[in-house]
C-alpha cells in the first residue's frame, strides 16, 4: 500500500529554515515598495490561456503549465467524428487554463479589467510564484518567486528614478551591496539598428546580442550572418555595444555616432534625465547607486519600449541575473487599453536566495523556530503547572511551548529531561523552565549552559527584556 | 486584436484594499502560530498525482485540478494502436501532475520525505492557496487559502490543548468573539456506532450526521434507513448526539450511555482530560474559551481517529465553518511511516474574510497605500527639489511619493495642484508637501484640509512623531 513519495521536477519543499530565510526577503523588499508608495495586488494561480497565449513568443507558449478541464473529455476525443487533428485542436478541446507565467501580462490583464476602479498612475507591487516548464538546471525552478513593481498610466522618468532607487535600497538591505544596475534603452537600440542597417532590424538584434554572455561575440556575428547581415554591419554593430568607460563619456560618444537617428537620440535623450537627476541622489550619499550604461543589454521581450534595466550580483560563483525591467508604452494594448504608459522592475526571488545563501547574507538571528522558551515538566503534576507557566508566558508575549510527552519507558523515566533538552537543542531554543519536583522553576540558559532557580515572575521579566 | 479579458471562474483578483486585509488575517494567525512554538513550511503548487489521488475520497479526485504533461501526447492517443479506453486511462497518459487540495495531505507527504532531519514532535504551520474543481458559490472558491498548525509525533492531548488556545486567541485578536468551537471524538463516534448498531458503521454514520446542518434529522435518518438502518437504531442515535446543556453534564449522560464501549469510553476520557487541563487556563481570564462539546459534530473525512474540532462564527448573515481540524494517528502511513500520530487545525482564510468583512471587523488604519506624504511639483525645477525632498523624507523613513507627472494641457497648467491632490484624495494619503514658485514648502493635512509653511526638517520631524 505504502508509496514512496516524490514531488515533480523542479518544484522544492520549503523547511522552517529556508522559508524563514525566503520570508526575510520577501518582507525586505516589500518594506522598500511600501516606501516608495506601491500598494499589492494578488492574481489568480490560473488565468484563462486566451490571456497567456501568444505573449510570451512561441518558446514561452511551449512552456505554460495546462490544467485539464474537469469532465469527460475522452469522450469528445474518442469520438470517431471528431474533427480533433492536431496537439493544437486538441488543447483547445482539453485545456482552457494555464498557470501564471510571469506577472507582467496578469497584472496588465488586472489593470484593464478594473480600469474604472484604478486611480492613475497606478503602483503596484505583487510577489506571487510563477510556473514554467523549462527544463529545470542549477538556479532555474519550475515553480519560482517573482517581485514585481511597476507604474502605469504615467510617462514620467521619474518612475525609471524611483525604481533604480528601489533596486538599490532593496539590494542594499539584504547585503547585495556587490551588484551591477545595467541601464540601456529600447529607443538606443533602435538607433543603433538604424545606423547599422535598418531602423527594422532592431528586433534580430535585441534577440541575438541578448545572448552574448551566453555565445560570445562569434556566437551572435554568427547569428545575424545567418539573417543577412554583413560583416560591415556587423562591425558598426560591435563598434558601438561594445563601447566602455564612464556612462557620461560613452553616452557622448553614443551620441556622436547616433546623429542621423531621430529614435537614438530621443533615448539617449531619456538616458540622460535620469543619469542627471541621480546625480543629486548620489551626491548626498555615501554610497552612490552603482548605475552602469551597457549598450549591449537588450533583454529578449520584446514588449520594451524605453529604459531596460538588469541586475547582475558581481560576487561569489552566481553572476547570474537577479533582477530586470523596463518600460512598455502599449502592455495593455493587447488587452483593449492603448495609450497606457508603464515601466516597471522584478525581484528573482529565488535567484536571490541562492546568492544570499552563497555569501553568508542571511542575518544569524534568523532562526526557524520563534519559541524564546520551552517548558519542561517530568510527569502529570508538574506538567499541570507547566500548563499554567506557558500561558502566562505567552500572555506576556513570550513565544513559549510546553514540551507535550512525558517520559513513557523506565529508561526515559530516569533521564526525563533528556528527550526535552535534545529537542531545545536541535530547534536553536535560547531557554528552558524545568519545573523540579520541590516545586521551584529552574531557568536553563541553553547557550550558556547555565542554570538559576528564579520565581515566575522573574522568568518573565528576564525573558522578556532579553533581545 | 483586443481580447477581452476575463479570469477563470471561482477565481478572484485582490486589489490594493484586499490584499492588505488579506494579509492582516494572515498575519495575525501567523503571529499566534509562532507564539506556539509553530514553524512554517511550504511544499509546491503542484504535487504528483500519485500523491494526491485516493486520499479525498472519490469526489476529492473528481476535484482535483490535473497539470497536463508537456510535450506532443496528441500523437500518442491518436495513434490506432492506442489501448486508451477510459476517461482514467486517458488520464494516465496526459496528466502526472495536479494542484495541491489541501495542506494535509501534501504535509503527510513532506514529514515521511524529510522524516531523518526532522526533531519530533514537529510543530509545523503552512499558509497557502489550495484548489478544488468545485461549483462555485457564494463564501466557495475555486482558489482559496489555508493556514493549517500541526503536531506530528506526539499523541499527547497537551497538543490539543495548545491547537484549542491558539483558535481562541487568534478568533479574538482578529475581533471574531462571537464563535463557537465545537469539539467531539472520533471515539466517542465509534462508541456511539457500537451501541447503536455496531462499531464498523461509525463511517457511515460519520458521513450522515455531518450533513445534519443541510438536510435535517429527517434527511439524515432516511439517508440511514437507506443503508439498511433501523428505526429504533436511529432513535438510539438521535437520542445520543442530541442530548445538550453544560459539558460536564453532557459528558456524564454520554458516559452512561457508552458503558459497553471500551472505546467509546476512552474517547470520553480524552475529552474529559482536554476539559479539565482547560480549567486552569479559563479561570485565569476574563473570557473563558467558548469550547462546547457536541456528539453530532462528524467531520467527513475518514482519517480522523480522536478529537475533532470545528469553529462556526454566530454572528452575521454566514454562519459558516472558519475552522476545523482533529487527530489522526495514521496520516503519513500511506506514504510509508507508520505509528506517527499528529493532530491539526486549519484557518479558512476566505470565509475568516467574508465574516470579518460582513461585521466590520477589519481596522480602520488598515489603508490601501502606505504612503504617508505625497511631495507635488508643478514645472520642471521644482520637480528636481521634489526629487531631493522625497529622497530625505523616505531617509527618514517616512513613505513617501513625488507625483509623478507634471502638467502638460494648458487647462491643467491653470490647476497644477488638481491631478496630484485628487491622487491623494483617492489613495487616502494623509499629506502633501505642495512645493512652491517662491521656494517655500506648504505642508497640507489632507483630512483637515490645513496648510503650513514648514521647513523640510520641521515636515519630517512633524511626519516622523504623527503615528
Amino acid at each position: 500500500m505504502a508509496q514512496k513519495p516524490s514531488i515533480p521536477k523542479g518544484t522544492r519543499d520549503f523547511g522552517p529554515a529556508e522559508v524563514q530565510k525566503r520570508k526575510y526577503i520577501l518582507s525586505t523588499i516589500e518594506t522598500v515598495f511600501k516606501k516608495y508608495g506601491f500598494m499589492p495586488i494578488e492574481t489568480p494561480t490560473m488565468e484563462n490561456l486566451s490571456t497567456l497565449e501568444g505573449k510570451y513568443g512561441d518558446e514561452g507558449d511551449k512552456l505554460l503549465f495546462r490544467v485539464l478541464n474537469s469532465g469527460e473529455t475522452w469522450e469528445q476525443i474518442r469520438n470517431p467524428k471528431s474533427e480533433i487533428r492536431t496537439q493544437g485542436e486538441f488543447n483547445k478541446v482539453i485545456t482552457e487554463k494555464g498557470l501564471r507565467y510571469d506577472l507582467t501580462v496578469p497584472f496588465a490583464r488586472y489593470v484593464v479589467m478594473n480600469r474604472n476602479e484604478i486611480t492613475f498612475p497606478f503602483k503596484r507591487y505583487q510577489m506571487q510564484p510563477v510556473w514554467r516548464a523549462d527544463r529545470p538546471q542549477r538556479g532555474r525552478y519550475r515553480e519560482f518567486w517573482q517581485c514585481d513593481a511597476d507604474v502605469v498610466g504615467s510617462d514620467s522618468l521619474l518612475n525609471e528614478l524611483d525604481l533604480i532607487q528601489i533596486y538599490d535600497e532593496a539590494f542594499r538591505k539584504l547585503g547585495i551591496g556587490n551588484y551591477e544596475l545595467r541601464m540601456n534603452n529600447r529607443k538606443v537600440l533602435a538607433g543603433i539598428a538604424e545606423v547599422v542597417k535598418s531602423i527594422d532590424v532592431i528586433n534580430s538584434i535585441a534577440v541575438a546580442i541578448d545572448k552574448l554572455d551566453k555565445i560570445g561575440e562569434e556566437g551572435v556575428r554568427k547569428e545575424l550572418t545567418e539573417q543577412g547581415f554583413k560583416e560591415e554591419e556587423l562591425n558598426r554593430l560591435f563598434e558601438i555595444i561594445t563601447i566602455t568607460g564612464e556612462n557620461e563619456a560613452i553616452l557622448n560618444q553614443l551620441q556622436s555616432k547616433l546623429q542621423t537617428s531621430t529614435e537614438g537620440l530621443q533615448g539617449i535623450a531619456e538616458l540622460k534625465f535620469i543619469l542627471q537627476s541621480l546625480q543629486p541622489i548620489n551626491q548626498s550619499t555615501h554610497q552612490p547607486i552603482n548605475l552602469k550604461l551597457d549598450f549591449s543589454l537588450a533583454r529578449g521581450l520584446s514588449y520594451y519600449t524605453g529604459c531596460i534595466f538588469e541586475v547582475v550580483s558581481t560576487e561569489g560563483s552566481l553572476k547570474s541575473s537577479i533582477g530586470g525591467g523596463g518600460r512598455y508604452d502599449n502592455l495593455t494594448g493587447i488587452f483593449g487599453l492603448t495609450n497606457v504608459s508603464g515601466v516597471g522592475i522584478s525581484f528573482g526571488l529565488d535567484r536571490i536566495y541562492d546568492v544570499m545563501d552563497e555569501l553568508k547574507l542571511f542575518p544569524q538571528a534568523l532562526n526557524a523556530t520563534s519559541t524564546k522558551v520551552l517548558v519542561c515538566a517530568f510527569d502529570e503534576h508538574t506538567q499541570l503547572t507547566g500548563i499554567n507557566i506557558t500561558k502566562q508566558l505567552r500572555d506576556a508575549g513570550i513565544a513559549s511551548e510546553l514540551y507535550p510527552d512525558l517520559p513513557k519507558s523506565n529508561k526515559e523515566k530516569e533521564k526525563p529531561m533528556l528527550k526535552p533538552m535534545n529537542y531545545a537543542d536541535a530547534l536553536n531554543i535560547p531557554y528552558t523552565v524545568i519545573l523540579k519536583s520541590d516545586g521551584n522553576y529552574v531557568l536553563k540558559n541553553m547557550t550558556e549552559k547555565t542554570e538559576t532557580v528564579l520565581s515566575l515572575n522573574d522568568i518573565i521579566h528576564h525573558l522578556s527584556t532579553k533581545h
